[in-house]
């Protein structure tokens, strides 16, 4: 449970890729575990996470006593810090992920071609070896590891340094239910060390592992997405706009921008831009001022909105490419809904994206328009989540329009194979 | 319709540059139109395709001397060479691909999650921009250009020097029937120059290609493979296996190994190596070999299937991993299926896999635990096509996990988006 002292550079890809070949190997056997031993094995997980609670919570004094001494922030320190209740939240993750049908081996299509008479069905497969980096949190351990386990995939883990005893703490765990339920214990992995090395090495794996999901910051996701060889679910960030029509209901249109900039702001689906048609700007742009302002949020607009609103303060060029994740919202006033569609694909993120407006045509027009991975009418951009769409549990939220977009549930985390049945056909 | 003369590397990342940013408009454009006009505009592609038939011959005579004076072989001119029934398969192609629905716009799930009320649907939407790289069949340049434009993505394509003319004189046809439908006219753009470094240009533009589809040999897909920083739709090779269990029907197994290794030896989906149950190899493999060599095969096995056959040379160990794409064919006797899967597993390509059998513990055994694309139970590997799969037609056939699997026809050119549709929710 405890680190390697540091290694060399050449033990690192050596251990890398061992773990690598172990990870595919347990794949190939994961593949075939029908549902009950993966429900069982995550149910035995949370049940041994209850049970070391004691341990858990030491290790993770360790981390926070290193983390206050190398003078982390204290929203970083929150983030790391467990107790009896954040434990008792990541068990109930798990077998909440444990009660999901199972993702694999359902029948996604089948027919028949005449001229052949084969018969062809299409189902769902694991993908294989998922690769998962994070950062301080360390329940990621839990429910990116049961998500993996889950859908039939082998996982290797690489937490942040901050956590490594919490995580580890965690990972004994979750291997504890997976060889009491009799899978194969090299399902989960966490690589051993702390040295950034070991990540470069994780990225050049591309014959074990299929694809890897990144969790945390901006600088994290880009260097990963510069260095990786391996396919990545990801968003880089997440610049949602909420543009309100002229023909949006004015309370709607408050409440539901107050909520997507606001309810917290910290999170990718949070709003960064409101758009706000010429037409009603000037009657419904200080109702919406005032609404803010009286949650504390600066508020930053082009010539015209400053002009209908003194709060408002002048945006520069960049203010339109900003995630602010923070109580700061940029407001620019358009002349209709093509030029709200325009800005967002050229300035937008292809994250989340919302329009407030009653009238059907506008609203067909931003939802058909808007290149994003989630397109709203009516509701809080703050909706993207997969707990909210009913996926049980995400992984992340992908922007990439490859296999997944938008969150990333356990079906998501499957691929599929043809299964072609015949009886005895030769091609003419 | 002649190609530029050779220009300065700097030009060459201008160019591509610009035909990005402008593919990229027309994408955003394109995946707007509904589904007639762009029915409308491959059938008016097909029209001019046969309209021009003087033309495009005129310019593929052009090819086809500059191949002869290079000395291209006789396998090459062939690919090489249109003639007036080849050019109406390829406006019949297209027409074919016209017809097929719209996979753009389908309402793949639909879902209100009970806490929020809100109104999920995931909706399939273009992929973006494609990059399709081709050798020397100019029929590509219509192929793919059409289930581009049908599935409502923007094309760049890349065809070979040597079918630069016959390509060129394709796609001016393909964008005239674009044109007269009112598409965005750079829906469709060719790169205009020969020179290599366009490719290594076009496979740096991940902001404006989502994906890239190469369309060649191995060692074409191997290069962009290691250059590219876009996602392939590719397979490096088919080394494609038929099993034979021990509960085999003697003529179906006969039948189907011999059709498919031999029924076309240069294409993906033929069988490199035949694996045969120890129990009935001595009874069964003479069969096998007899029909084979009478199609004048040649036969690689290991010291049992020799001592069985003596017509059967000695296989060494490359011969497990090698893709004849000719008449020339491995054998290995095994244990059982669990052998015949571990070594399809280790050896294969993920392609597509047989087995002849009928035992149905065997089959499920082999149909779970092959890791690839294609798994057949009773029929020729031979079948692994887009058309022979009802797909109507394809662009290819990848060996990639994620988001297409097995032959890629237009349906997988699209990705999809959330289409979220609330009455004024706020999260809570």
């Amino acid at each position: 449970m405890t680190a390697l002292a540091s290694i060399e550079s050449q033990d690192i890809a050596a251990l890398m890729r061992d773990m690598g070949i172990k990870a595919r190997k347990a794949a190939l056997e994961l593949a075939q575990v029908p549902a009950e031993p993966k429900e069982a094995a995550l149910k035995a997980a949370a049940a041994k996470l209850r049970e070391n609670a004691d341990t858990i919570l030491e290790a993770n004094t360790k981390d926070m006593e290193a983390g206050r001494a190398k003078g982390l922030t204290a929203a970083l320190l929150d983030r790391l810090a467990l107790d009896s209740n954040r434990i008792e939240g990541i068990a109930k993750g798990i077998e909440a992920v444990a009660q999901l049908p199972d993702p694999v081996g359902r029948e996604l299509a089948r027919w028949s071609p005449e001229h052949n008479g084969l018969d062809i069905a299409r189902v769902s497969v694991p993908l294989g070896v998922i690769g998962i980096i994070y950062e301080s949190r360390p329940n990621v351990t839990a429910d990116a590891g049961a998500m993996c386990i889950k859908s039939g995939n082998a996982a290797i883990l690489r937490g942040g340094s901050e956590s490594f005893h919490s995580s580890r703490a965690i990972f004994d765990c979750m291997v504890a239910g997976i060889r009491e339920a009799g899978l194969p214990e090299n399902a989960l992995q966490m690589i051993p060390v702390t040295d950034r090395a070991a990540v470069g090495e994780m990225l050049k794996l591309s014959d074990y592992i299929d694809v890897i999901v990144p969790r945390g910051g901006k600088s994290l996701i880009s260097r990963i997405t510069d260095e990786s060889r391996i396919p990545l679910f990801k968003h880089l960030e997440g610049l949602c706009h909420t543009y309100v029509h002229a023909s949006a209901d004015p309370q709607k249109a408050v409440d539901i921008v107050v909520n997507a900039k606001m309810r917290r702001v910290g999170i990718c689906g949070a709003t960064e831009t409101i758009l706000i048609d010429s037409s009603v700007a000037g009657r419904l742009l200080p109702r919406i001022s005032e609404a803010l302002v009286a949650k504390s949020c600066e508020l930053r607009g082009d010539e015209t909105a400053q002009a209908i609103d003194g709060r408002i303060k002048p945006a520069t060029a960049d203010d339109w490419v900003t995630e602010y994740l923070d109580a700061i919202v940029s407001i620019k006033v358009v002349s209709g809904v093509q030029e709200a569609v325009d800005h967002i694909n050229t300035f937008g993120s292809h994250h989340t994206d919302a329009i407030v407006a009653e009238n059907a045509t506008a609203t067909a027009t931003f939802l058909n328009g808007v290149d994003s991975g989630i397109v709203i009418v009516n509701a809080s951009t703050q909706f993207a989540d997969g707990g909210e769409f009913g996926m049980g549990a995400e992984i992340g939220i992908s922007t990439g329009k490859l296999h997944a977009r938008g969150p990333v549930g356990v079906e998501q985390l499957t691929s599929y194979k043809y299964i072609v049945r015949g009886n005895g056909q030769t091609r003419p």
